[in-house]
Order: C-alpha cells, then structure tokens, then sequence
C-alpha cells in the first residue's frame, strides 16, 4: 500500500447530468480546491420565461477559504458562460489559456467585473501550482482555438479532464491533439480519466475540420455567379478563417453581421487567432458597392434562433440584408436538439425567397467519436473512468467503451450532480452528495422565479387566467361591487359572452350560498367561489385556467 | 387543340404548406367537387394549450351543393384526424379502402357520428364515379396498410396523387405499389402528378419494412435473457406483425400496451390485416406469470409523448410496468422533427433505470426517396408536377426532381394553401387564391381561440401577469379601497416583498396624479396606471408582466 499517509482526492460536480451544459467541477484535496469550468445552461422547454441558468455553488461558499481558483478548458458557454454572475458574488482568480481568457474578459468587461479578480493566461505544457494541485494545460483540439485538457496532479494520485475534444491531426490552425503528453503521463500512471462524452454513441473518427474547408472550396467553385452566405457559429474561430480562405480565393470580400460574429472574429484578430487578408473584410455598408458574386457573408443564425441575423433576413426583418433569389446559403452546423424545428422554419423561409439552401457537409463536429475515445483511454490507461459532458446516454456509452477496453466495471463512474467521490490509487467511492442545483436567470432577477413561478407560468401558457374581483362591506361582508370577472388567454371573450355570462351567475350563487351558510371567512369565500367555478367551466369546456378570486374591502 | 369545348379542372390544396399535416385538397370540375383526405395538425410551439388544429373550410361550405365526397388515401391523422370535426358541420360521403375507413369509423364512433354519412369501402383497382370525376385507387406501400394513390379522371385531364407513399417490392403484408397500373394510366396522358415529398431531400432508395423484421430477429437472438420492450407507431401495423414474428420464432408471448396501440391492434386483426398466431398475445395482468425473457412489450411513446405508456414507464409512473436493469428496450422509430428532445429525455430516464436502448436501424421510413420520386415521374410523365406533402423545402426538393427530369420549370408548382390551379392540357396557372386557414381545437372548444388569445397566453409564459384592483366611490373618483396588487408567474413573492411595496407605491402616485389632473376617465386611470408600473418594473427588472387595473365601483 502506496501512499497510506496520503489523503484522498474527492471530485465533485456541481452541474452536469441533472444540468447539461452547467459544466463545473471541484477537485478537492484537503485545504485546496480547484475548479474545472463554470457553465452555464440554456433552460429547458419547461421554464417558460427563463433567459439562462447557471449552477447553485452554495458548496464552494461553504469552502470558500480553499479556494484556489477556476481552472477554464476553452472558451463555450457552458464552461465559461456562468463565470460573470458567479464571480459577482464570489470572486477567485481564473487560469486559462488566451483566447479563452479574451472571450472571458470580453464578459467581465460587459459584466464591470474586470477588477473583481486575478486572471493569468496559460500556455499549452505549462504548469500552475494551485495548494496541492499543480495543473497543467495540454494541446487538444476542439471547436474553438485554444481548448485544453487538464493533468490535475494531486499528492492522491493524478486525473486527466480532456475537457471538450477531439483528435485533429490537421488542424487549420496551430497544432494538433498532443498526444505524445497523454501518453507519457499514462506511462507514469494516471488514476481517473473524465473524458467527453458528447459523440460516445457514434462509431468512428470525427473528421478534420479541414475537410470542410475542401467542402467550401467546392462549393464556392459551384456557385460563381451568386451571392453566398454561411451561418455558422460565432466562437467557430477556424471555421470563419477557412470560410475567409475560400472567399480569398475566389475573389470574393468577406461581410460579418451578428453581434456574436462580430465579437468573436474581433477577439480572435486582435490576438492572432485569425488571419484575415487585406482588403478582404468590408463593412455590411459597403456592400451595395460590389457585386452579389463577389460577396460572402458570414452571419449568425445557424441554429435558427428567432432574433439572429440569418432568421431576421429569413423573416424580412434584417434592416440590411434582403434574401433575394439565387442567393446561395449555406448551413455551416448541425441543429442542437431541440433546434431542428426552429432550423427547419428558417430553411423553409429562405427556401420560399428563391434561395438555394446547403445544409449537408459544410460541417464537422468538434468532439471525439468512438474511436478518438479509445485511442485516449488507450493512451491513458487509466485506472478509474469517469466520462463527462452529455446526457445521461452519451456518459453511458462512453462508460461502455471503457468497459469493452478493460476498465473493471466497479471503476467506472457515471457521476450526478453533487456527488462526492474520493479516491486514491487503492479505491475510488462514491461517499456523499452535497447540495447543487440550477438558478434562474430572468431578465435582471437572479434566482428569483422558482418553481411555484415556473408552475403559474405553465398553468397561465395553458389555459389562461379568470380574475373574480368583488368588493365586499366591511363587517357584514355584504356585496357592494362585482362579482366581476376578467380573463386573458382563456376564450376570446367577444365570442363567448353568455359562457361568460353565464360564470357570473355561478358566482353570484356560490357568493349567496355563503351567505347563507354565514361563512364569513375570505379564505373560505375564495375557496368555494374557485371551486364553483372551476367546475362549471370544465363541464362546459374541458378547460381549466388559472382562477384567482380577489375580495375587496370597503 | 384537344378538348377545346371542356373546362378547366381546379385543384385548390386548404390546407398543406401553410398548415403542415392538414392535407386536404380540393378537386373541382364544373359542378362537382372531390375532395381527397381531411387531416389535422398538431399545435406550433407558439400555440400554447391547443390540442389540436383542423381546416377551415369555410370554401366548401360556399360550394356545398358541389360536393360529392371525401376520397382518403389513408389512415393516418395528418389524413384522416380532422374527418370528425369537419363532418360535424359538413356531412358528406366517405370512400376509402377498409383497413382506413375501419380507422375512421373508430373516430366517427368516438365522436356519435356514425349515422352522419354514406360510406363505402372501395378496393385497389376498383374506381367510383362522383359526379363528373371518376376516381381509381391504385395500391402503394406505406407506414400503414391499404395506402392509395388516386388516379383522378376528368374530362379536362388525369391527376395521380400519390398520397404518402414509398415502393416497396417485399412488403410484409399484401401487394407491392402497383408500378403497371401507374406506366400503363402513364401511357395513357396523364396530366398532373402530385406526389409525395417528405424524403425528396434524400438520396437512394427508402428500405423495405421487411428489413425491420430481420433487425428484430438478429435482437432477439442477440437477447435471449432480458425482457424486451419495444416502442412504435401504433399505426404502423406491419411493424406489429413483424414484432409479433420474432416473438414467436423466439418463444415470446407478447403484450400490448398504450390506448392507440390496443385500438389499431384491435381494429388491425379483426379485419384481417394483422395475423396472431394463437396463445401468443396475453393480457398485461398476465405478465407475473412469466418469466421476463419470454416476454415481449409493444408499447407506444416511441416520440417521447409526455402520455404515452413508454414514458410513463421511464418516468416511474406506469401502474403496471417498472423497468428493470437489463431490460431490452428498442425505438423502432426516428423521432418526428420537433420530438428529438423529448425522445432523447426518455432514453436517458430509461438508461438511467439500467435499460439498455437500442434506438439504430429498427426503423426504415415509409416514405419515397429521391430514386422512388424518378421512378414514379418515369412511369406516370405527367404534364404538370405538383409536388405535396411535406414543407417548403421538401416540396422543393420534389420540384428539383421534376426539373432534372425534364419537366419544363413553368409547369412545375408549389402551391400555397388556398391556391387555386386551373389545368388542362394546353395550360396550367394559378388564378385565384380562397379564404383557407386553421381553426384551433382547445379542450371543447372548436375555433374560439384565437390570436388575441395565444399572444395572451404567450404574454403570461414569457413573464407572468401583475393584477392591480382599486376600489374607486362612484361619481367623487375617491379610492376607496386598494390599490392591491395580486401577480402570478411573475416573481416569487416572498422574497420580492419590497419590489411589491415599491410597485404599490408607483400605482398610488400614478392615481394622485389622475386626482390633481382631475382624470375621470377609467379608461385613462387605468392606462396611466399600467404605463407607470410597467416603467418600473422594466427598470428594476428588465421583465415586462402583463399588467391589468381592475377598478371596482362602490
């Protein structure tokens, strides 16, 4: 027995499986913590009215003295998206590499966080000592510049986080996965891998990105006499170049429009992420002076959301932009599921203007299929397997994989929200779940609408509301005014005036049967009054919306 | 010039692109009128608390002396679901093969409509006169049995619509699509072909449904041990013989379970389009008898329908199925556009429960692609190309098809609901559009939901609603009671507490400034009212409630 003064490392995520997207993990050895990303998450069909949700980290305030900081694999929403409303009120210091650090400091900007903490950027193979840990950054490939798995050494033993991955051994820029790293800090012995989980179910090796460069090329040499549009990601930092490639090579200037577009090939220029050619980029302005066959414009909107800047030109609303016949578009992307709908309206809105819409091979993924996860657990060898990011399927397929390479059953674990596992090289255990959850984010409010507002949101979208207001005497509780009834997104009322007619005499009976009983209590008179009511209208129209009963007094 | 002294033969789609899942399609000549399937749509995700969407058909209630009958090309919702609805208001005869009228007829039950209309069941090859049309229904394959296509004859011309269709030259069931009749009617003349365009974005040829069997056959073998369950369109009755096939061939008895199922199932054998061999179906109390690896589940939910009996089972509410680690559960299905999130949802329930999910290649579409679409447009040579069934994208898509294979672009047509498309064989054109729409079915209520209504219902989602009441003395305006303020969905109150007070407070200000300005006006109290509290709250929140003064007068 190896390492018996030791302590034992415990890993804890507070997001993840229950949240998909919250990305953000603790790896705690005795006074240290470390923090692996802090994502956020895009709510659910069922929270109506949510703008976002980011991860509940009443866990880290209550070890807020081991604190030693957030440790960024790359620059996504759901690894950096909650950083601004989590550093606001509890500020650490943020290690990451720099275009991940320039898209995190273009939130803090926006946020007035850039003074709250300490920030150091990190190359790839370098190494930060945070207390016990001492982390370092290794090479991966992704779908944005500058991802990072992470060698998080600790006295316990050492776990690899790949992080989002995969294996791109042509890269359009910088260098590919460094594999040799993985397979050296294998050979010395590593106790967990956490790998992505995203592509565990498809066979096979994500393609390079490159060849959707050829696939532009292509394209581009097709369709010489129109105009070209491609939507594709915002943070696509070598998608955008390649699309900019293509664009120099066949003579075309190059128009951004979307805010996120705008912001993101800004950030990557000014760090030399990008290398756009001179006089290539042309303001949206100045596009009236060129000819539609010498343009390309890259926009946001790939994913059909409603205010982006293909939909808006899909819909006739971009103040710019009009689709005109002929013009050729290009979907650079696959659609998130949940999206194909919204995906599809676009495609059909552009399709409808005359427009020739691509939406096959113009796009790779950025994350590790099949056979790019056994090549790292092969390289690896781990002893514990804990796959990370996906749904609960994608972290089990990925579990199964580990199994088919050997990994004993009992070592692998699939991780929720909260849960603690500790181990070190004898054992690894599943020993206690710590309180997480999911805040929502509304407009300026934090937190503020829970479940009961989330079920008087639903119960409203569904049926609609009836207000019942009477003004009742004070004392003898006699009716002086009403009963009145109001309804919104229950029936157009023009057209159901006897129904609605007919609701008020329901009331006023329940109101004289309460008379009569001398029941006097206004909670009791709400009651009867609701259920009166709620029954007749179910009777009549097999609906049931919200009713809210409102006694005044005079 | 042939044909000079006959009119022209209108085709007037009601509902289709505008109303994906409504097909019904007029066909008029002089004074007669056919109209082929009356579908219904399921509700977009804007239109909150609608059950269901039905044609208006407010066109044919103008021509009601035209109408000769509903001519059905099969069984499904999107062809069928609007029959009882329609029919209430609008009685006509029904023609259609047996297996689809057996399903309508089921509804015409449910709805006390039996004796409401004519209805005469019509065999593949057999053709009906109705007024000046005659109509031959040809045999196709498709996801359900007894499929049609419709050889429509007038004396302006011959129209083939495919209905939904694929070729399937090993069918589980019955014939293969009768490709003769279509060359031999082809060879003829025909005018206008309008076929079927779900898959026309897609390469190659659809699979034969007896591929599935084969799949099932290699599972069952490969899962001798385990329970298993298996998730399908209730519609899809070869599917169910197929699963019924290797329950057999493997010693399985076999469950049903899901309302939808156990109708179709039902309807299916006693006509004599589904064969059960003996002692294998037992009732789901019998399912303790045996033991788990003789058993086989048919089930619906194979879309992630909240509902539906799979997803009960995943979400621990089944009375009597609880999944069981190891159990073997198959989506012989793709998940509908729109459906990927909810059928992910219940993959990962099941996952998580231990299930093992098979969710590959235990499906094939029952729809035509590209190769299917030419070979049909080779047979048939029409004319004119009138691409239907599907969205924009797909039909144009179709109309791609029609193009390369020779049909000149001025008589290809993608029409909108309501077009109207006059033809004979000198000219096709679009002349005229009608009045179509969709009317919404909310609970009992047919059509008195409106816009006004859902963006209500969309307004309360988003934020919630703000109720403010006052009391005012008649004629003197004074405040008698109030101002209260009531909200729902909008924030958690508890903890809003100060936000409410402040609210009060910007409602008092408001009614003293009504009071010195000497305001009377209700009308203008309230607005004056609503503007100021909503300035508030959009500045202390960023949120914008609904808001709803409600003066009472004592």
């Amino acid at each position: 027995m190896k390492n018996v003064n030791h302590s034992k490392l415990k890993i804890i995520p507070l997001g993840g499986l229950e949240q998909i997207g919250m990305n953000i993990t603790v790896f705690e050895y005795e006074d240290s913590i470390v923090v692996v990303d802090c994502g956020l998450s895009f709510p659910e069909d069922d929270m109506l009215g949510i703008d976002l949700v980011i991860p509940d980290i009443t866990y880290l305030k209550n070890n807020a003295d081991k604190m030693k900081g957030f440790v960024i694999t790359h620059g996504h929403e759901d690894h950096i998206g909650a950083l601004p409303y989590i550093l606001k009120e509890f500020p650490a210091p943020i290690y990451t590499t720099k275009l991940t650090m320039g898209l995190i400091e273009n939130k803090l900007r926006e946020h007035n966080l850039m003074k709250v903490c300490k920030r150091k950027v990190v190359k790839h193979g370098q190494s930060i000592n945070l207390g016990a840990f001492r982390i370092e950054f290794i090479k991966t490939n992704h779908s944005i510049q500058d991802a990072s798995a992470l060698a998080i050494y600790s006295p316990a033993g050492t776990v690899i986080h790949t992080g989002d991955f995969k294996v791109d051994y042509t890269p359009v820029f910088g260098d590919a996965i460094d594999l040799q790293r993985f397979a050296e800090i294998g050979k010395k012995g590593v106790l967990a891998l956490m790998s992505d989980s995203t592509n565990a179910e498809r066979v096979g090796f994500t393609m390079s990105e490159r060849t959707v460069g050829r696939t532009f090329d292509n394209i581009f040499s097709e369709h010489t006499s129109t105009r070209i549009i491609i939507a594709t990601f915002a943070s696509n930092v070598d998608r955008v170049q390649q699309i900019i490639n293509s664009a120099y090579k066949f003579g075309r200037k190059v128009v951004v429009e979307g805010r996120s577009m705008v912001n993101v090939i800004t950030t990557a220029s000014e760090l030399g992420y990008l290398n756009i050619p001179d006089n290539t980029l042309i303001d949206i302005e100045q596009m009236k002076n060129y000819p539609d066959n010498k343009m390309v414009l890259i926009t946001t909107g790939s994913q059909g959301e409603s205010m982006a800047a293909l939909s808006r030109m899909a819909a006739d609303m971009h103040r710019k932009v009009s689709i005109k016949p002929g013009d050729t578009i290009i979907f650079s992307s696959n659609p998130i599921p949940g999206n194909e709908k919204a995906v599809s309206k676009v495609i059909n809105e552009l399709s409808a203007k005359g427009a020739d819409v691509i939406f096959q091979d113009a796009h790779v993924s950025g994350h590790a299929c099949q056979e790019e996860l056994k090549l790292i657990y092969s390289l690896v060898k781990p002893r514990y397997a804990i796959p990370v990011h996906g749904e609960y399927r994608h972290l089990k397929a990925n579990a199964g994989l580990a199994l088919n390479l050997g990994i004993p059953k009992e070592n692998i674990f699939i991780l929720h929200s909260g849960d603690v596992i500790e181990m070190d090289e004898n054992q690894a255990k599943v020993v206690d779940r710590v309180h997480t959850g999911a805040i929502l984010v509304d407009g300026l409010g934090v937190g503020d609408v829970g479940n009961i507002v989330l079920r008087d949101r639903q119960h409203l979208a569904e049926d609609g509301i009836l207000i019942v207001v009477m003004t009742l005497e004070r004392y003898s509780n006699q009716l002086l005014a009403g009963p009145d009834i109001v309804s919104r997104g229950f029936v157009y009322v023009r057209e159901s005036e006897v129904l609605m007619d007919e609701a008020r005499h329901v009331v006023e009976n329940a109101l004289d049967s309460c008379m009569d009983k001398h029941i006097t209590d206004w909670g009791k008179i709400k009651n009867v009054t609701k259920d009166a009511l709620s029954e007749f209208l179910w009777k009549k129209t097999k609906r049931s919306p919200m009713i809210l009963p409102i006694i005044m007094e005079v």
